[in-house]
């Protein structure tokens, strides 16, 4: 990280003088339009206002979503902006107002900043911040870079406890939160129940992982890629169905003696996969929508009318994340397990063209050290 | 009602001997394919199982839903069937294992019949009973009939106290329930809410009636026909909306200053009406639908996908029952403001003129009654 | 309020430079040690934290715990504590780091301050706020005076909107959130249900308005008083109680048909009453405790073991407040029923005379008006 | 089993005629008063009502309750019952209005009877059935025979399972469904818990074998016997305290930082473990009584009233036994685990010596075999 003297900058926040300051650079992954993306410099991070933190990045990693904006799929994510909205760090700079956190601190970043004190922060819908939610890599500077900005610190930080794996807990950011909130809790997993998870990737894995917090019975993951199928059965699964192979639909009804499934969790996000969950719930059930829609889906209410079902949809609140760290450091919840692959954080570029090409690299999370 | 005798039926139930039985006579309305009703002579019904009881109906309704079968569109209901699945009666006759009533009780029956002993009926989801379920004027002979024969009757009668309205109980066969269950209870209705009702027929303003359990702050009624919405006024709607005069999506919206409603209840079943719940749905709301549809509609899962919301469907449970009883005998439910017209049993085709026309004729629900 | 110029005080906060800074004096109700009390000059408050506001008091009332400190019973109260921690009021003051208000802003004052960042704040438990709870009039000094400063104010004021009735929001600050939260809330009433409240006392008539609700069947009150059991009548109650003149607990179970109640709220805080609501409740029922016990009651285990009720106790947490509001802004709640009696804010010590001889004044609520 | 021919009894069941019968006889453990039990001849049981089976039993065991009714503790067990709750076996007669079931089934027999058609059972509540409840070996003939009738069988048998393991099943009839509902359903046990159980007995065991089920992070098992505490270690403790050497207050403060344990599960039965639920629960916890109380027990409201916790009692409603047969047929539940002795039936007095002296012979359950 190199160091210019610059004049400061006009914006001068609350009580934090930037005269004479010398603007610092550091080296972040930049969108620059549908299709480019560079490992370049930016201008590091500063304290904007008093609730505020810079974090110094230890470890960050790259999620499907960030395929999806490089693709130009995400509107709100304008050029010039750094993505990433997953990753742990140290506390670099610290606003006056933040009271959780102190300078030097371990720290988990959550890919949703919450403010607090919205009406939806009070609900415990982070999700829905009216201040924060979403803004990670999304219309804010991410943490795909050397350091990155965290607002409202105090509710959208974890302290990492001493001795904590670093790597696994970086699963926390978002991906395990996720299949934990957006699928488990919102299918309602019971003891003994019948879950169908459609898609076995990481999401999928995560929602997998997390199930078994509540001991269904059988666990029935459904893709079309062998290798990720064969990865849910060492963790878990207690069925594995190639629906490119087979037709799934009629596998799980026969698996379930034609009753279907108590749960269905969709974490891919196409038509295709929510009609399966369609066809398979069973009466009473509960079909957990995870997969990010790009387009809608029929929704068949001339058989579902009266089959007394409930369908979720959510976006991620985050607001498991304590209880998940407890799980880890408890040994009940291993994150480590979704990682496949490493590279330094300046090899991103490569690290993109591994997971971009999933499959065949066999790859579900790698794992980027700022070293 | 004539007797003539018979020969005894070949089929003998256990221990009910049908030797020299003289086989009654009675009068009920009669479906014959799709158009074609009548009033006509059927055998009096006869306890079949230990379980079985015969009730002389009371006063009985018609539903919406015999529309429905009269038209044809029900296709489990066949030439010869009596229809009809709400009303009140008289004990007439009492199968050896009824043990919660005897012969002479005035009882109300539930549209739902459950056996109370399978793996549905043990968790409360009688609608899905493997021995029951909706069955009365659909697989098995109704109500619109001088006499009904009621299987499992422990279960699927309840207990009139004295001095109880008649009139104002035939409504918690159905409707009431339906209405409870299947919009307000699934819909999550808490104190404070804001609250859509899509469709002010006799089931929607059962959900307005029923939302008032929960004290909701707002509740918006939407639907085409004013008479029906100034009734919905009078039951306590806060706000009426003629979809058909304006855009009730822009009015819901400006209401809710932009915010969306926290509970959409769908009480038509079509897919404009649908259209308009997802459309309506503020994040973390629930779409609670009561509706029968006969197609399927698109799910808007582009945008819906991150709203943190639920869809429900349920065919109605009728658990609920003993409470909506409690509800009424203290005088916090009046049903009876549900019901519009009255006839006697045999004016039953007269009725269905009235109710068929209900827009012209001004028609919530009718009551018959057997003189 | 006089205004004395004074040296700055050596403590100062971040970015509110006291220098030069006169010393403002007020008025306020001080606490002196048991039995004693006085209307006293006290310094103004000022901006201690970003996140504090200063509220100047429009208008105030007073609690029965606040008898209770006069007392001497509360040791966390000492000697130079303003007491009150119910009342609205205009902001006065204002700390860089509050967004959610601003200077003039009408806000009702929460009982409970709420930091909305520690573990419990993000439970939805503020009750036990790691940095807050209930500290105002307690730990710090609170209300009853011409200016109270608030800590994180954001979390801990709610706006009043224009052309609401202040008088009736005072109710809001304490009174009805603990009768609904702890009595209402954690006795899971329901639209049928049978409830008992014992104590017809401000805090009882909180949880019996909120009550209704949820459309219970009925509500038994008991109390000792005629005047609050005559008052509980004409609020909704469906049967009165006066123990001290029959045996309540025969009287109830004689309402019940020897069922007992679905819900048993107790709203006084000693043993016998508790005694009450183990000898009423019915099997499965619930005992909400909202009474502030000074000693330990003997826990019936002997027959309540097997009777599957569920007894609890809580500190209100004010998360109802918002919903409160809009039960009030609806016309649903009328908290102005409470208030018996208006003095002006200077006028308190008439104001504690009355309230603390309720029976005799026939006092609930007084409203205290800084004018 | 020999038989007599005996004149026909003169209470004659509807329809089941006894003209005639030969009675026969069986071996049973009855109780004669306080202290005394005999292994004698009895008369087999026969159909009484057409709800009614008679399961030839296969396996039974002994239960703490049994013991307390041998003492003549239980007042409801009179001279000459058999006693017994507990058993697996085959249908050796069946009436004619059962219809779950046919002769020769394989089935597990639940301590508690369910009409299925009370007010208690249409709500789940199984163990207050107006017509059964724990009325086995109670105020009816039990199992500990080799022959037992069993009423409302569709509603108080499962089926078992070709190839399922008996003798674990035999765990299903009481202790599992008790530890569960009672314990760790009541007490709301969620993943990343810290939950303290307090008797490490078989009732205690089960509760920490199902309290898996969840995934709490840590279960801290308090009992004064080494062996037991060293068995629940094997079962999945994360922490064991002796009691009866350690103050298991301060050890369980010292383990929670202070912060006490979200969930406190009693299951022993007496004030001293009831107390130390009462001091080690956090705020917000739960403690959930399983024991059988013999006398009161002080409840420290003056200091619980402000600690939002809940306390709970229950008597088993057996409602959760098809999900543990779902979990024990998927091997996430091992009942085998909680079986230390084996006996044949007709030793019986033997297995209550050994039973008896459970410290000792470091017993938790025995299995008696119908041979």
């Amino acid at each position: 990280m190199a160091t210019i003297t610059t004049p400061a900058k006009s914006e001068k926040p609350n009580g934090f003088p930037a005269e004479n300051q010398k603007q610092q650079i550091m080296k972040a992954l930049v969108y620059h339009g549908a299709g480019k993306k560079s490992w370049e410099e930016k201008p590091k991070p500063v304290i904007k206002e008093p609730t505020d933190v810079v974090v110094k990045i230890s470890k960050t990693t790259i999620c499907g979503t960030d395929l999806h904006i490089l693709k130009g799929d995400v509107p709100t994510v304008t050029d010039g902006r750094i993505i990433g909205h997953e990753g742990v760090g140290i506390i670099d700079e610290i606003g006056t107002a933040v009271t959780n956190f102190k300078k030097g601190d371990h720290v988990l970043i959550s890919c949703i900043t919450a403010c607090g004190k919205c009406e939806f922060c009070k609900k415990a819908m982070y999700s829905h911040c009216a201040n924060g939610g979403w803004i990670l890599g999304n219309t804010i500077d991410g943490t795909q870079a050397e350091f990155v900005r965290i607002p409202f610190a105090d509710n959208s930080l974890y302290p990492i406890p001493e001795g904590a794996d670093e790597e696994a807990l970086v699963m926390l950011s978002d991906i395990l939160p996720t299949g934990f909130e957006c699928g488990v809790l919102s299918g309602q997993v019971k003891p003994g129940d019948t879950v169908a998870i459609i898609g076995s990737g990481p999401i999928g894995l995560a929602a997998l992982l997390t199930a078994q917090f509540y001991t269904p019975a059988e666990i029935i993951m459904i893709d079309q890629d062998d290798n990720r199928l064969n990865v849910a059965k060492t963790f878990g699964a207690t069925h594995i169905i190639n629906s490119g192979n087979v037709n799934a639909v009629e596998k799980v009804m026969s698996l379930t003696n034609g009753k279907g499934v108590d749960v269905a969790i969709e974490a891919v996000g196409v038509p295709p996969t929510f009609e399966i969950c369609q066809a398979i719930i069973g009466a009473g059930g509960h079909i957990a929508n995870i997969g990010v829609h790009g387009k809608s889906v029929p929704l068949h209410l001339e058989t579902l009318w009266s089959r007394n079902i409930s369908i979720t949809t959510r976006l991620v609140d985050t607001v498991s994340t304590p209880m998940l760290f407890k799980t880890v450091q408890a040994g009940k919840l291993e994150p480590k397990k979704l990682i496949t692959h490493h590279f330094k954080l300046d090899e991103i570029v490569a690290a993109y063209d591994t997971f971009g090409n999933a499959a065949k690299e066999k790859a579900l999370k790698v794992i980027l050290t700022n070293e």
